[in-house]
């Protein structure tokens, strides 16, 4: 491990926030009865994901085969690519070898994909749509789906849906109940079919707080550092954000704030309720207004400007985006640079 | 080279659309009695900006002293760092290392930045606002500024600015004017404070084609792929738009199109003018609707879908961006698989 600081601007991580978040949620979840999978799309990181193992959370979620392989590798045993795969023949090469070293679950939502999957020793989740429109079936139709991927000769573990319009104002406990609802719903349809649901999978982390009855497992992913989303929609307090950008301040053009930390390291999102590219964390009131690649200018509300040369600490919109544009963590603890870790999966997007 | 097809999704470069448009450009500029110094940051390869020196264009421009490096590892000799750099001691050290490699010149607008490039063998262009707003100084500061790093012993070359307004419907040819007549008096106020600027550069593509009289040299980055802000804009036509990521149909779900290309590989870009995520190639109504990590929903304007399983063309808001989440281009001629190149300055921010 370098000792040093890197050059600005750099994704830092602060250890001691990530430990608090996941043993408290861990905690949350032990005491709700439910399955904690948490979805390592957002953090991209065998140390992050060990930590979760070691606090009880039972397997990972991932996006993709790439990731599934990244975490595979490492030894993780229990893994859910929680995404509509359309498996090619290179991709059931890699499914195959990934079966031989973990337990592999994938989710489906049409009886042409589960047709792809036949004949590997894959469990399948039928996805269902919760009201976040994107991708999955209507509820009702979960059963007949289940029965023509279990006539396929694939074994339905049950359903799973992701419920994303969580990620509004005020929608989280709208959102959860919307999930609880569809996934009853879904399982009750699987039931009528001759097919008893083992999982019941659902989760986000805005509306992880209102989960509702009856999930067995959830899968929130964001939680675990947090970001300006989250601290936007109320789903996290600014004590809770673990990943920040350290930036430099470059400039005073306009008498505002202009900062090395551009969409390259913050990533691009802004949802259309977000008040603007990105906030900072020691100035609540100051946000990202204008997002070029490598400038990041910021309104500060009145406030006085910081010193040109200064390292200011960025909070992306999101932080799943943010990491996956970064080779590497720097991990403070306690304000002391502690260690590096690699973001082992990024860009494993296939 | 391995010659199969990498799994969806991927960014696909067609090479002969990429050398038209740099021959294209290269032309223009060339009639106009413009130097081409091509932004090198959009597509952040060895090979492209090869090519572009082979048209005859002179010099490269880039945003980060890690671009410069990787640049100038690969005998890339005439650099512009167009960026209002803060020079800490790390970044001192190795603008020294580059100086020696290459000829540098770095963008700066104030006097405290300045102070800290005293003693570095590099030329320094003083960026002027145009009417982005981002960074630099008004153009009539600019004269006192150019005295004031004259003075701390640094060569002023002569103006710069980035007409980003150009970035609009309608706003080309507005922010081009702006462009011309913002260096015109950034570089009287020169002249008036006894310096000669040499350098007089704009540059973006989407007012490349109405820049005005009196630049000596500009910089468009985006002109050599092209991309859906560009197409949008009305800067290039489908024809000339040489990157797209290859996405395979995942989901028909609710009726519309679901891709595998999401923002963890198309970027997470959304101008508040531009009228998706992004578009497919070959299909000019469609528009992506909903882009989450690895989903891309797509409208199709009442058309039939692309069967599940089917590869198409998605184009990006944001070439740059997408280039940046990367590793390589698989790079096509005439549709046929014919390399591969390494997005050598990937990630390069700092």
């Amino acid at each position: 491990m370098r000792s040093s600081l890197p050059g600005t601007p750099f994704l830092a991580l602060d250890v001691s926030i990530l430990d608090a978040n996941i043993e408290r949620t861990a905690a949350w979840a032990a005491a709700r009865g439910l399955r904690l999978r948490p979805h390592a799309k957002t953090h991209k990181s065998p140390e992050i994901a060990q930590r979760q193992e070691d606090a009880g959370d039972t397997g990972l979620t991932v996006a993709t085969v790439g990731e599934a392989e990244v975490f595979a590798q490492q030894g993780f045993e229990d893994l859910f690519i929680a995404y509509p795969l359309w498996v090619d023949d290179d991709r059931r090469r890699r499914l195959q070898r990934l079966t031989e070293q973990a337990t592999i679950a994938v989710g489906c939502d049409s009886v042409e994909a589960a047709q792809r999957l036949a004949g590997l020793d894959v469990d399948v989740l039928v996805e269902v749509d919760s009201g976040h429109h994107r991708s999955g079936v209507a509820p009702a139709q979960a059963g007949e789906l289940a029965a023509r991927i279990a006539a396929a000769g694939l074994p339905v573990a049950g359903v799973f849906t992701f419920p994303g319009h969580s990620y509004a104002p005020g929608a989280r406990g709208q959102a959860a109940a919307h999930e609880a609802s569809a996934l009853g719903e879904a399982a009750d349809a699987l039931r009528a079919s001759g097919i008893t649901p083992r999982v019941i999978s659902g989760g986000s982390s805005p509306s992880l707080e209102a989960t509702g009855d009856g999930l067995t497992e959830t899968r929130p992913g964001v939680y675990v550092v947090n970001d300006a989303q989250q601290w936007e929609l109320g789903a996290c307090t600014a004590e809770q954000i673990a990943l920040t950008c350290h930036a430099t301040v470059v400039s005073h053009a306009g008498g505002r704030l202009v900062l090395d930390s551009g969409s390259k390291v913050l990533g691009a999102d802004r949802a259309p309720w977000a008040s603007g590219f990105g906030r900072l964390l020691d100035h609540p009131d100051a946000r990202v207004v204008v997002l070029s690649e490598h400038h990041a200018v910021v309104e500060l509300a009145g406030k006085s400007l910081p010193a040109l040369g200064s390292t200011v600490r960025v909070v992306p919109n999101h932080a799943c985006n943010a990491v996956n544009l970064a080779d590497e963590y720097v991990v403070f603890e306690h304000g002391r640079l502690v260690d590096r870790w690699t973001v082992a999966a990024r860009g494993m997007n296939a």
